[in-house]
């Protein structure tokens, strides 16, 4: 399946991409697409019903989040081993763990702020998992039992609050409209490799990022397993997998984006994004 | 207002702590003490309610985080130089942020579970400001209008996992339990001046940092406002601000907790928290 949520900011309802192309809602069947929505008996639920039977929604309405109510939004740094190389660092010898702010996520294709102040702000294209069972203490060989889904998710990074401002990746991370997920959370039966997805991004219609999940250093089902043994992952909550190389930090010199910058970015069988940037008035 | 909330773990019901030092029940007057109960006019309907009109909960009732549904449990480092100092690094330029993981929270006096793996499981006492309006942009003048009111905030970090597994502290900072909060939300109205309380705690009954809010680098209303240039603070987010000197990993040699260590500690005004450290089984 892949599941959305339609409708304006904050008051997003449920939904569906049909085989057909078209949004079907499923208001009359699930409150929201919350974690606890994600357990395996309600996606199986959700998944028996045709799809032809579900109202059609306005093909042009926005997309939100494909999640709500995400408790942690985690993200791993440098797994990818061109990607650290680019950034001018080491391959860690186990993964490098950070936050972004859970009031960061916003819609696939709303517009992103580039907050005020910012000079580097910079794109990221990264597979997401969703957790789907509270997971803890799981083993690499269990872990993908604990995946909901996948997302395409956009670690949006302001590389001067990140870097240069004393300490600690978060405050580089976290700005409001810094983690568009979506537009679909594509549940884990209909992707049967994470760790073969090609993935991409754009700006300005230029490829600036061309890679594939098969380049990870640290696979979706050991960093479930290995974050699983820091803490327990909820329902809802999504791990952001790291970055192939081609961000703007990498180039000589570097690029950032600013307002009227379009980006738009996929991952196979997970869908696109493509959002403008604006300035933060 | 000394709010808090009373009952089972994840069942928890709103309530306050009256002046003659009983727990009373708000179930009839608010649904529950998330972010959105904390606006300063449900703050005033909620004051002006007369306890004596309250029901009584049994003094022995467990109770949990004072607020619940933290979207953002963001922690500043090494605010307070003498801290600094002993941890061997220099008072930042400007704020440290870090986050801990909102699963992290407990209620005060709940066991802290020492996690598999850990050897330096340390403790450190810190004021936490929980919002109460939205913030985006403040300015420092403005900030203190921002927040809800204060709670004790005991940030557990487990320093091998923070400094020695690869990059960013959230690591060792976002463990199941360790982030009690409370016992009470103290509201804004009952602390005049939160860069004046004493702050301290105790390992089995030793007394190992006590300090005082005072000798904070960068107070309240500076972080409110500094983050908020980062990121919208949201009503239940919680800042935990910092540690006064006296950690284990200050001493030397330094020390660090194990199963069956007690800790207590308190603040000034906010009342005070009693964990039992446990072994993950």
């Amino acid at each position: 399946m892949k599941l959305l949520r339609h409708g304006a900011p904050g008051a997003e309802k449920p939904g569906l991409l049909a085989a057909d192309g078209t949004i079907r809602d499923l208001s009359g069947h699930v409150f929201d697409l919350s974690g606890a929505a994600l357990d395996p008996d309600t996606l199986a639920r959700l998944g028996a019903i045709d799809p032809a039977t579900l109202p059609v929604v306005d093909a042009g309405t926005r997309l939100g989040p494909p999640v709500s109510g995400t408790g942690k939004f985690i993200c791993i740094g440098l797994n990818f081993s061109d990607h650290a190389a680019e950034s001018g660092m080491a391959v860690p010898p186990e993964p490098v763990i950070f936050m972004k702010a859970t009031s960061a996520i916003c819609g696939p294709d709303d517009d992103v702020i580039i907050p005020r102040g910012s000079e580097k702000t910079d794109w990221e294209v990264e597979l997401g998992v969703v957790i789907g069972k509270t997971a803890k203490y799981v083993s690499e060989a269990d872990a993908l039992d604990y995946v909901a889904g996948y997302v395409v998710s956009h670690d949006v990074s302001e590389r001067a609050f990140q870097a240069e401002r004393a300490g600690q990746w978060t405050k580089g991370k976290s700005c409001d409209t810094f983690g568009p997920i979506g537009p679909w959370l594509v549940t884990r039966d209909e992707v049967p490799d994470p760790q073969n997805l090609g993935m991409w991004l754009k700006v300005n219609g230029e490829m600036m990022q061309n890679g594939s999940s098969k380049t990870m250093v640290y696979g979706v089902a050991f960093l479930v397993s290995y974050l699983s043994q820091f803490m327990s992952l909820h329902p809802g909550d999504v791990i952001s997998t790291g970055t192939p190389p081609g961000v703007g930090l990498g180039m000589k010199p570097p690029r950032y984006l600013k307002a009227g910058d379009t980006v738009e970015l996929g991952i196979e069988g997970l869908g696109t994004q493509k959002q403008t940037f604006v300035a933060d008035i």
